[in-house]
């Protein structure tokens, strides 16, 4: 199988919004007027990102997933990506399901395949997203101002969980780890949510490499600090959504540390005014996305965790660097 | 140095037209009223695309080089960028030639860095490009007629001297070898002359994988046939555009094989009404580049290479393919 053969095989669809279908030099792509687009670029790397017997399926899925929710995190809808893949060989049956999974939720999200670039070399997935969000109305890192709530979508720490069983330093029920694996390998981007807050959130950012570091980003940009309180933040782990009542197989300590320092939990991270309190909730209610207040924005700068008693945790946790 | 480090030290520039600077989840880029978007990807891996001991500077060079040169086969102007690399270790002495390189070219463009990625892994290069060009004026591929003539910019063939060279296949003297490998690892892409063919070009692409392989996608996508006429071809070969009289160094067969099925040359190929042919020579004139007229377009399906007699030659070429 050649490279156009296999472009054509898996990845040509019929063409929607974009002016041309893939296999011209350039896609041509013409936001809305008054729309900015905006751009966002992951690169997954075998070995680094993904364990070279992931499931095809759940990777294409994966390899998406993290760049629609970098447009979520911005308050974008998504319109289109390109894709630049490098593979060991063309192989049909890795190609098929891979291009399948990347394909369905492409489509769950309106979201175009107009072109991009296959070449051999170690497997490497590099896919660049274009989302529309009218002009002035993305959420930033820089907005967060004191007084105002920091919340957090979903669940964090699952995915976390579910890579440390696979890597054997952890071990939890099945049902856990069955549940907590689905987020590791098939993370749901936060995209309704995300469109939602807009003119509602004041910051925002994905959860990708742990969330105190992620929101070290937005208190940084935004000239802030910030109090986490560690009981509302241990509401945030649920093993995908599902309690268990298994809590009690893995101590409060991993538990915790999973939920602030976790990575690849792909919700968002984000602050709004506490006068907008309901209006958050019912924004998220309408996205059918949870969300949980964790703490407050502060002027003082710096991160801060208090317990239930409010003293604050000296533990430092490390956020995600992929050259640390 | 980490991950954030490494990309404030060297990627890091003031804020020109990206409505956010590198940092955010994503970029914000407006095209202006009445303009679409062009966006090409190319990716390049160690091995495969580049030697592992390459001058990281040229090689900053031909990343963003292959990506403009799609811009240019597309009539769009340079507008910003996104980079994913993919490194074994943060390196230093490697990232700060390979940024210089890389980010004297888009300065050069008015080409804005605008976001990526940057992660552990083999090394491995993506960017993505966007470009913009008047709605509706995008030169395609679809576009070639019969009785258009077929012209190539620049020169063909050297890339393939100076790689044969360093892989100890062919030999040349060092001058041409100078000249050549300069074309091989700092190509120029035909960003002045594209843009000054729209309107006049019915359509174009640009050559990378080799002339009649690149020619073979306007053919198919045009519904039409072509003749190249060697003689003609041959005068595309001029080791970097510096005529040497070493010419009889390389036998005629093999400098015929670079011109026609070399690869790695980002000229432009583009077909253009008999009747403007001085309109193309004057707009070739105003960009600084050299265009050759090399045979044209026919009803007859198919590409058939003539000599200088006019009979048909029927040796065939192998065009560049990822996956052969």
């Amino acid at each position: 199988m050649g490279e156009f053969e296999l472009i054509d095989r898996f990845f040509k669809r019929p063409v929607q919004r974009n002016a041309l279908g893939v296999g011209d030099d350039c896609a041509l792509l013409a936001p809305a007027q008054g729309m900015q687009l905006a751009v966002s670029c992951d690169m997954l790397v075998e070995g680094r990102h993904f364990f070279p017997d992931v499931n095809p399926f759940t990777l294409g899925h994966k390899a998406l997933a993290v760049n629609l929710s970098d447009l979520a995190a911005c308050g974008a809808r998504p319109l289109a990506f390109t894709l630049a893949l490098a593979l060991p060989r063309a192989d049909a049956a890795w190609l098929e399901p891979f291009s399948r999974g990347l394909l369905a939720l492409a489509d769950a999200h309106g979201c175009e395949l107009v072109g991009g670039d296959t070449t051999r070399g170690p497997r490497t997935i590099c896919i660049t997203v274009f989302g529309e969000v009218p002009a002035g109305q993305a959420l930033l890192r820089s907005g967060a101002r004191a007084g105002d709530d920091l919340w957090v979508s979903g669940t964090l720490g699952d995915a976390r969980i579910a890579l440390e069983v696979l890597r054997g330093t952890l071990q939890a029920p099945a049902a856990v780890f069955d549940a907590a694996r689905v987020r590791l390998e098939q993370p749901t981007p936060r995209v309704g949510l995300g469109q939602a807050l807009r003119g509602l959130a004041t910051a925002a950012i994905d959860v990708s490499d742990g969330l105190l570091g992620d929101l070290g980003h937005i208190l940084r940009q935004s000239g802030v600090g910030a109090t986490v309180e560690t009981v509302l933040a241990m509401e945030l782990i649920a093993y995908g959504g599902h309690s268990t009542g298994a809590a009690g197989q893995l101590s409060a300590e991993v538990q915790l540390e999973c939920v602030l320092a976790g990575g690849d939990d792909y919700e968002l991270a984000f602050t709004a005014p506490a006068a907008q309190r309901a209006a958050v909730q019912a924004a998220a209610a309408e996205a059918g996305t949870r969300v949980t207040r964790i703490g407050r924005i502060e002027a003082e700068p710096g991160l801060r965790l208090v317990d239930a008693q409010g003293a604050p945790l000296q533990r430092r946790y490390a956020s995600f660097d992929h050259f640390a």
